[in-house]
């Protein structure tokens, strides 16, 4: 496997309209996408944009933040929240060209893989790894979206 | 203050050593950078390059991973170690242009800058804000450094 670009940090938060007034005045965000619901995963998530490079002349490509709140039913976000009630860092994605085969090949290092790829935040297959197999970092890979 | 790049994502590990095998090896990082002490922050750090983009075109100029071994008679790391044992996300760090003026927005919002600025990983100055004023992440800030 060869490193791919860290798409996002998933943050958690247990009010994705208190981090997005955050984001914007205390941070200056100025590209707070409109949050939506992932009914698979339990929860509501909001992307903050950041500058791809230093002087802000790149565009706005950079690592996202991915604002995560935990809707009814949800637990692993709302038992995060619990332990940190002020949110916190929660997990980082990076992007593979071919979920399958990064599934396989973390599988072949051992690596604990939660669940079958599936549908994540940016329209693209996801899956976790075992934080206890990766340097104690919830960590998520996802596919790359075609356009992008 | 306008959002800056997203520099680095800080990550606690209790060997750098062997963090540095598993980005090699497990997650397919080509640039690693060798390893240093910082003794005034009681760490040794080691950053790991990310591509910029997703096809891997633009070079490696993503958000960076900081990975930080408390050196003897540290104590804030050694203590989240403690806790997290398998090592794991510490902190944030984004970059600003101008220090002073960075720190004095933040102080006028009221948050809680953990110190003076001082030169931080990357040879320029740098301060932390306190997790609980900044949704629960500890949070860096750093000036851009000029050749960048």
């Amino acid at each position: 496997m060869k490193l791919g670009r860290l798409n996002h940090i998933g943050v958690a938060t247990p009010s994705i309209a208190d981090s997005i007034v955050f984001y914007r005045d205390v941070m200056g965000a100025t590209h707070i996408h409109a949050p939506f619901d992932l009914h698979d995963q339990g929860v509501k998530v909001c992307f903050v944009d950041t500058p791809t490079d230093s002087r802000g002349l790149g565009g706005m490509d950079g690592t996202q933040i991915e604002l995560i709140e935990p809707l009814p039913g949800n637990t692993s976000i709302a038992s995060f929240l619990e332990k940190n009630p002020n949110g916190g860092q929660h997990h980082l994605c990076y992007e593979v060209p071919d979920i399958h085969a990064a599934k396989a090949e973390f599988e072949a290092m051992g690596k604990r893989v939660l669940g079958e790829p599936r549908i994540g935040a940016h329209g693209t297959l996801i899956f976790f790894v075992h934080p206890k197999d990766m340097g104690g970092i919830l960590t998520e890979i996802m596919e790359t979206p075609k356009a992008h």
